[in-house]
């Protein structure tokens, strides 16, 4: 097990990763001081492991919700059914709500949390590779209004994290290589070495080898927690971490939420955003080249399904939360490892962008 | 003008108190740095102020929501709205939300802002008495359950409160009065001088004084001030704000909201604290009959409706947030200007309290 701090002053929280995790009841009962425990998971990760922690915290008065699966229940009424099952149970301030389960399921149990009683204790137990390299980590919460995704929500720090590897056995396909377009950003906002053994390992993370997942997770983690503990509210450098989420998120609500799967449309913004920052001369192309290489060959699409127009794209990045006083702020690579914050980007190459069907596709 | 610092390091907040203040151009304007305003008011106090701050705000663009008067409208539909109209109206991350009115209207603006895009800014303009000396310090922001007061919320501090004393002359004497509670409260809790000077000014206080009504609501914002500050997130000392609000919470729920006047249940829950302690006998009974009598010479109710039992007050107790595993914890005076947690009440000395019909009424 490796174990890695969060340092956000007094919220300062660990990340425990590795293999078998749930059965370690020290680790969890370390994590969970108090006698009440809400469980919050969903119908389908719910029966595989629930035993398994109730298991590793016998002897606590524990309550177990359970969501229905997927993207379209992340609003505010599953979450408000969350607050009357808490109500019923009466769970005190003192409770410890857990979330087990991926990105939506913790990002609506820590909603819950952050806002149960004005805020209880929270540990986040990700069942997902998207949870466990980006979700669970730098504690932002949030449901969907059918204005936008995460409009409504709160900045809420888990007490701990366990990101057990076993519990990606079970993982579909799709939704493995959906987490892996999360731990290739990773490698193009901050770390050239990382990124070039992303390349190297493609086929053992491809087969979910678990000494290459577990350093992925590792290194994951690593970035984004060093990001989010130098920015935790957002207010500047953490943006780096929506690097390809401006491009994806409008393609992810165009399509319809649960067409595409969240890292499937950040791997093609990522695409995009490769291809504009060639356009502007901000990246080499060979670079921009290299991004859509490997974000095809973990088995991510690279073009955004047909439909989505130029037009439609450009009205929904006015909605963006990374919208400042009516910029739309991109985030770009000037090099695989580095990124900027830029607000001039030219119209004219930004339509380009949304226009071509060949992205990254330059000569020389 | 008097201004007071709240001291929560990164979260330091100023209270301007005086009269006039809503025509204070520059006291607005350098609270709302930004150029989007969302004010969220009542449809009683809209009409009466709404004008004046639009003109001293002139030049931003500002959206108006006002929401139906009373606590029955502090609900999770009525928060809800105030979304759909944040995302409608294309509110950023860079908006202001404005609470113009009282406890209930700044309560939801204040949640609302803690959780639109993961928190706002917020700027507090509290136009009743209450809110001025209570709801609006400390960042306590909260809508009900059908299950209870204020369990769904979070803590968000404002980045100012402007407290205009001239706000106060519309509203009525019951209101009035009920806000007078929370000002005797601090009296009891922390500094016995207040007290007595409000025994010694009840006339003035009662008729409105400004002068005598500013010192009351800079020494009520002080010592709240001063309590907030040392404890934000209210795992501790900040408890002792609660004093006369675990029987006052009870008597509330018991009676239906909207019944009672938060204030009037404060009242009556003061009332019965002091009569507790006495019956412990860590209050002197001549200093519960001075609590008594304060209250009721402010025109308070000093005993709870008929019809409330002793039975259903101990059940309400079960579910209010002050209970830590199991057991109710009161605040409770050992003389005026002083008071402690004590979750040791012997049952049966509870059981007086609860169903003795002369509260405070000792021999000798």
């Amino acid at each position: 097990m490796i174990t890695l701090k969060v340092g956000l002053a007094e919220r300062t929280y660990p990340i425990h990763i590795g293999a078998g995790l749930l059965e370690r009841a020290e680790l969890l009962r370390a994590a969970i001081p108090g006698q009440q425990v809400a469980i919050i998971t969903n119908d389908v990760v719910g029966p595989l492991y629930t035993s398994r922690l109730l298991q590793s915290l016998q002897g606590k008065k524990i309550d177990v919700f359970s969501l229905p699966d997927g993207e379209s229940h992340k609003d505010l009424a599953t979450w408000s059914r969350i607050h009357g099952f808490l109500a019923e149970k009466r769970h005190n301030r003192g409770t410890c709500i857990v979330a087990l389960g991926g990105g939506v399921v913790g990002d609506m149990a820590g909603f819950a949390a952050a806002t149960w009683q004005r805020g209880v204790r929270f540990l986040q137990i990700p069942t997902t590779l998207l949870a466990q390299v980006d979700s669970s980590v730098g504690g932002k919460t949030g449901v969907n209004l059918p204005a936008g995704k995460n409009l409504v929500g709160a900045f809420w720090q888990p007490s701990a994290v366990i990101a057990d590897t076993d519990l990606l056995s079970t993982l579909p396909d799709r939704e493995y290589r959906s987490g892996l377009a999360e731990v290739i950003k990773y490698g193009v906002i901050a770390d050239r070495v990382f990124f070039d053994w992303l390349i190297a390992n493609t086929a053992l993370l491809m087969r979910r080898d678990s000494a290459a997942l577990t350093h992925a997770i590792h290194r994951s983690c690593e970035v984004k927690a060093e990001v989010v503990a130098s920015d935790e509210r957002e207010e500047g450098r953490r943006a780096i971490l929506n690097y390809g989420h401006t491009f994806g998120h409008a393609i992810e609500n165009l399509s319809g939420y649960g067409e595409l799967l969240h890292g499937e449309a950040v791997g093609i913004g990522m695409v995009m955003a490769a291809d504009l920052a060639a356009r502007m001369q901000l990246l080499p192309a060979a670079q921009a080249r290299a991004i859509k290489t490997v974000v095809s060959a973990y088995g991510l699409p690279t073009a955004r399904p047909g439909g989505i127009t130029a037009e439609a794209m450009c009205h929904t990045f006015g909605m963006d939360k990374k919208v400042t006083d009516g910029r739309v702020r991109f985030v770009l690579a000037s090099r695989i490892g580095q990124v900027e914050m830029r607000d001039d980007v030219p119209a004219a190459l930004l339509d380009q962008t949304l226009n071509t069907d060949f992205l990254c596709e330059f000569n020389g």
